[in-house]
């Protein structure tokens, strides 16, 4: 298991080269779930989400030769952008594997930082495995990696500094990397600190995974929350997941909607529908608040694309 | 004509009943456009917009037996919800009188800050004079009014404060309050600052008031950008333009729902269209950046209704 000190060598390699996101509030939104909330604004992270945190942390972690034959990832999207922006950033070739059906603007974002992108319509692991063979390329799990964790543990690290009085901390959860890192930092830090990770319905390989008593895969994942599609739950975050997270509540499609309407229109942060997972268990009563509370706004790239797409300008760029 | 000791005094009247917004930069925007931008992020301000500076400073202006009465204003809907909010601040009854095709999520703001609620289909003027007169209420002037300028104006006073490096401001013009008081403000603090205005060409009012050399009337008032759409420039409005605005520069529809998706994707703002009126203006080449810069980002009250709202979810709440 990582330790503190693990997660806080990553934050120091991760600072000056990515953003301290800022904690933001909304008094309409207290008001309407009665609490203190604390939002953590991680969708004004270079490349628009966390996941830049892990995947960074991994590229500086690698050796020469690594680094001279290249990355390869696999993604729903965010972490496709991260590890291309990561690679760029530590002057290391990145290729990303990614679904047809992945959200325009991240595939167009891995290109733009530069990373080939293979757009599969099959299988996503096994095409990229077959690449990562082939290629000799260093494969670079999107989430469960000890290296990718502990640098997602660097936002609860930031998240404690900058709120202290929080007693509840709220995750959205895919594959369960970033409450991996996140659980691991604060429960090493205060054990009192609740953290509680929300999963779409229709995702909820991490419930059934904790269920089962190990990792499981789901024949498929599909949510509007597409950064939270994961259909595998893997073996670092099972085991972290186990140990550091006290509770994991799964939210409907209609509620995630609605909640990615409400947290943009109160808050003015144009988060994706992932960043707004937790207030869909807050809109469908399966969590309360109960004190100061923190929730991860985990990303912001949304598709802009459908945005007035259903009005008479819907087909100007 | 209106001082910096006038637009001083009402900020400090404005000062801790309202936010004090953050400035934002965006390196990827930088890199499109050539230049350092900073964005005074006025969306993030109470009600979602700026309108709010110039109305709870009016509001703060009634006399005793006005604010017994109440006030009613006539608005496409971000002064709605700005009177209804700075009333009720202020603890005077509010009635606002908005068409009934405005925003839906601007009507509710309106009467969920407790103002009555006057939904009219034909010329929402002659509705405005009649309800006022009729029921002895003070008209506030959605923005040809010194006292709602002069508010305005403190946004001119942070803007420099915040960013002194800046060399152009350019603002999103309806009817001209927000530009008249902001460029005021810079203009009396520094001449040699560029103030740059954009309106959407089918709601082109202060274009063709500058064109006439008085205040105009168009017939229609139609854009993407709902808070641009006014169809009269003020006669206050008119001469400070006049006297101290530069350049006022016309936008299409198409470039203004581009600039709004760009600047949503790079930014992760909730802007809503009209404070993406100037990014309009760049794309479409007939704006250039030549220095340091700020644009001010007017407000995010978007419609999420239609958010998703083509897509397979889009049925759902």
């Amino acid at each position: 298991m990582p330790t503190l000190d693990d997660v806080r060598r990553a934050a120091d390699q991760l600072s000056g080269r990515i953003h301290r996101t800022p904690m933001v509030t909304c008094s309409a939104l207290d008001a309407m779930f009665g609490g203190p909330l604390s939002l953590k604004a991680e969708l004004f992270q270079k490349t628009g989400s966390f996941k830049v945190r892990g995947l960074l942390s991994k590229t500086l972690q690698l050796t020469p030769e690594q680094r001279e034959r290249g990355v390869v990832t696999v993604s729903a999207g965010n972490a496709a952008g991260a590890l291309a922006w990561a690679a760029r950033d530590a002057g290391v070739p990145a290729t990303v594997v990614m679904a047809t059906t992945a959200v325009q603007g991240k595939i167009d974002a891995a290109r733009a930082y530069g990373a080939q992108v293979e757009l599969v319509d099959g299988d996503l692991i096994t095409a990229y495995e077959a690449i990562r063979d082939e290629r000799k390329l260093t494969g670079v799990h999107p989430f469960d990696d000890l290296d990718v964790i502990t640098g997602h543990g660097s936002l609860g690290l930031e998240l404690l500094a900058d709120a202290p009085q929080v007693r509840t901390v709220l995750v959205p959860i895919g594959g369960g990397g970033l409450i991996s890192g996140v659980a691991l930092a604060v429960k090493l830090l205060d054990p009192s600190v609740r953290v509680v990770g929300v999963e779409p319905a229709g995702a909820d390989v991490v419930s059934r995974s904790l269920a089962a008593g190990s990792p499981q895969k789901l024949p498929t994942a599909k949510s509007l929350a597409d950064g939270l599609a994961a259909p595998v739950c893997g073996a670092h975050t099972f085991a972290l997941i186990s140990q550091y997270v006290d509770e994991v509540v799964r939210v409907g499609e209609d509620a995630i909607l609605a909640a990615t309407r409400l947290v943009m229109s109160r808050t003015k942060l144009a988060l994706e529908p992932a960043a707004a997972a937790p207030f869909a268990a807050l809109l469908e009563g399966s969590l309360q608040l109960t004190g100061p509370t923190a929730s991860v706004i985990s990303g912001g790239n949304l598709d802009v694309g459908q945005l007035f797409g259903s009005g008479s300008l819907g087909d100007t760029p």
